[in-house]
């Protein structure tokens, strides 16, 4: 076996891809696109573009040759392309030259715009299944005419229908709060009287910490794999509020309930060290891969310290146009390959072990631990 | 266009030092030029050297030759050579050597030992112009026999005519306190207040945290690009407590005014989300491309991620000893291109974008945020 | 003088393994040898193996050559040949290839299966010496039926004799604490109120705050260099307290008595701030070597940045089976090189300063902080 065959391994690797949202198969205009690569929900301003990131240059590279461009074309061009060909088009070639077998869709997020799981399955040739986020079945229960004093049984209820066919559940307590939160289970009083609060301020996003982590325990009692969202993200966050090491005390209360950290840079060596010590935790790099582009493969190569392969997982967070799906699989077979081949190349690795390695953290270690 | 192009570009361009202190043009002798090497205030040990440092084995490389010495050659030949050419001609030679076309001076540190930005300009025969340091402006209006109860207006007049011809205001409230402070604007009240206490206790050095949110909150009123020193500095500081993202609800508050935030290291990566997610923060990682030598080059890559290429700036924060500006701006030059031209061999990027985006982040972003 | 000259020089070096624990001499059975390989003290499930690690990877690359087996055997195999040869010949082996010269032993932990300080000597054919943790000191004295009343001079007394023949002191606060503590000295009636507290409980296990602070001022006393332990361990605890910042007011208080920070992984680059600022701080990157196998190199290079270079130390940490000594030797060995042949391909470092420099970290430091 030479390194031509890892990076072959790594090509043709049908990739589980354990937490991402809908495409959004809609057209797409200049700005639009522009604001689909940061996460900042502020006006882009006049005197720059998006396309001068990291993403915005990994999109021209990457994904311009699947829509018959050559690499690297100015984003007019590329745009231009897109329109020509039809979003549904661009979505169906994008997703499916990702070579991801499995989408895993956290359908917490987007309206009826981005593809629902079943729509994700059709268009990309492959399968997919539901994460349900914790905080919007709670919301929609809010919605429901709901008593305080019913909330707790009636969310379990609920939460148990709404998860009967999900393979894993999702946590924003990142952005709701952040992780500096009292990590034990609240009382059930403790419950009722914050749902109170609550319903009487009309429902809606739900801020409220005793709320938050009941919906966390809730999710424990499921025994699902338990996802939360760490570290970077949109400015609703506090970066420092989500090092993923604040959840510590959570950590060690809810074992053996597997946790999944999700993203976590810059503290993805944190996410390491708990991945390490506790057999329950779980992380990857998703999100962070795809802002940091060309420099995904340091990102990458930074989550293969401390943590056994076992509990390293592939994502890409991509929310919306197709380009961010595409090119989270591209960026992390790039950067698996360039860290392993390096480690090959040097004698340390053998191309066996660095094959099996990267088909446990592209898909088997999500198979096993969502047991999809 | 070759990657030799690149680094030619890289080589040629005049850059923007938009951070930076007056150089030292008075005679340095060993001990004088070893602290200049160090952020430590200590005495060196005499069992060690700062020439056993990145910044020290990095001047002695790219410094050398500027002085026709070859380049690597012991400390002593270097300082030999440097009294023989006498610190005048040093002092240009390397300025003029650094290419760099327009300083930034922040004139708050130092007394009369260091050039002026008129002084710089004319040794280097280029520009220079003032960025003008809040709590300096402060202390000289302590020594001026102020009344607590006309200060806040007295300030503001005489801010404005300090930075009448100044393109940035400074603040070094990570020294003075850290970036753990209250983020609102302090109520005129308070301000008196505390401005009683200062002035009662004989004035001088400013660290009450009311002043300082005072100078913090009229540099936002006045509406030039707010520069604040993050990261690693002397032992003034504590360094948890100037972690960029302490500073997150400051930045909400004082939306849309400017935020530059300097240096960063090791928290530059956390200043690249802020960068990101939040259209009116800037940074860069100068002081740390000087202290981190041959690793320099790592460092600008990670300064790399995160933020668009619009919002990252080039600065040396060099003082002193005019190696440090020349050292600024060649391993700023070198780290760039080994990045970009990594990049470019990947066949990631095209070398027309590398050659444009390090141009702006060497000069042009700097050039249209200070309007200079 | 050739980089190939810089590689053997790095082979041929005799390295000061300033802080180590004994190696076990005893059979280890797989189950055994797992739980060495990682930081974690829970059981490792059975769907992994912390042979899928880096350390893992690692052990079978550098040991499996030193009992005779290729590189990169499989873990039964290279298991198998390790009971045949015997742990007493393997242990003699993989310490006497470590290519350490002198092994600076805690002897805080482990029982009597752990070597002594005498046996690691022998067995490896050089010299060892003793580093006397403080807690075990304390905790010792509690058995021996003293009264809080008199436990600060009998703890003086019995530390001064315990550490006669010793190089330096460590203490475990990070584990018990974290380093977010009262920097002060106790006064003397805190120490016996809370020894009266500890004492009346049975003793045991210290991880009252004013003990803990009172055992690090005493062995600030005793004037040995102190070790801490920062950064990455076992869950006994919470990493976001033990970032070596957390210590800058301690570290300000106890100037100029030595401190050496070690490991610090992720916090390495917090190290380095600390170790330029002030000039009795030390550190290394121990432990974190070991457990990022193929990337220590970048962790090497890391603690590479801000820190005068005779601030910065080598150590494997290793504790337990002879394959972590001589992996902690030989990956440093092999980081260093990378880093410091990198810089000399560039003519950025002279290959003499390469040499001379690597000598320094990986002896010459601690042969004078440690006097040894």
């Amino acid at each position: 076996m030479t390194i031509a065959d890892l990076a072959t391994a790594l090509d043709e690797l049908p990739l589980i891809d354990h937490h991402v949202h809908g495409a959004l198969a809609a057209e797409l205009d200049r700005p639009a696109m522009e604001r689909a690569l940061t996460e900042s929900d502020r006006p882009i301003p006049g005197w720059m573009t998006q396309f001068d990131s990291q993403l915005g240059v990994a999109l021209r590279r990457w994904c311009a040759p699947v829509l018959d461009l050559p690499p690297r074309v100015a984003p007019e061009e590329y745009l231009r392309r897109r329109h020509e060909l039809g979003a549904a088009e661009v979505t169906r070639r994008l997703l499916r030259a990702a070579g991801v077998a499995h989408w895993l869709v956290d359908t917490g997020m987007g309206g009826t715009e981005l593809l629902s799981p079943a729509e994700m399955a059709e268009i990309s040739a492959t399968r997919a299944d539901e994460v349900v986020r914790l905080e919007s079945v709670l919301e929609q229960l809010g919605r429901d005419d709901v008593a305080a004093g019913e909330l707790p049984e009636r969310f379990a209820q609920v939460l148990a229908e709404r998860s009967a066919r999900a393979v894993g559940l999702k946590s924003v307590v990142a952005y709701r709060h952040g992780f500096d939160f009292d990590p034990h289970r609240p009382s059930r009083a403790e419950v009722v009287a914050a749902a109170g609060r609550w319903l009487r301020a009309g429902g809606g996003r739900v801020d409220d910490p005793v709320l938050l982590r009941f919906l966390l325990w809730s999710g424990v009692d499921l025994g699902l794999p338990l996802q939360l969202h760490a570290g970077h993200g949109d400015p609703d966050l506090r970066l420092h509020r989500c090092d993923p090491l604040l959840l510590t005390e959570f950590v060690e209360l809810v074992e053996p309930a597997p946790l999944v950290l999700l993203h976590c840079y810059p503290f993805h060596r944190n996410a390491g060290h708990l991945a390490q010590v506790y057999p329950h935790v779980f992380f990857d790099v998703g999100l962070a891969v795809n802002h940091t582009g060309a420099r995904s493969a340091a990102v990458v190569a930074e989550s293969l310290e401390l943590a056994p392969f076992a509990k390293v997982l592939f994502s890409s967070d991509a929310c919306g146009p197709a380009e961010l799906h595409h090119l989270g699989a591209v960026l992390w077979r790039r950067g698996t390959h360039r860290a392993l081949a390096e480690w090959v190349q040097e004698g340390v690795w053998s191309e066996d072990d660095a094959v099996r390695i990267a088909g446990m953290i592209g898909a088997g270690n999500a198979r096993r631990l969502y047991d999809c």
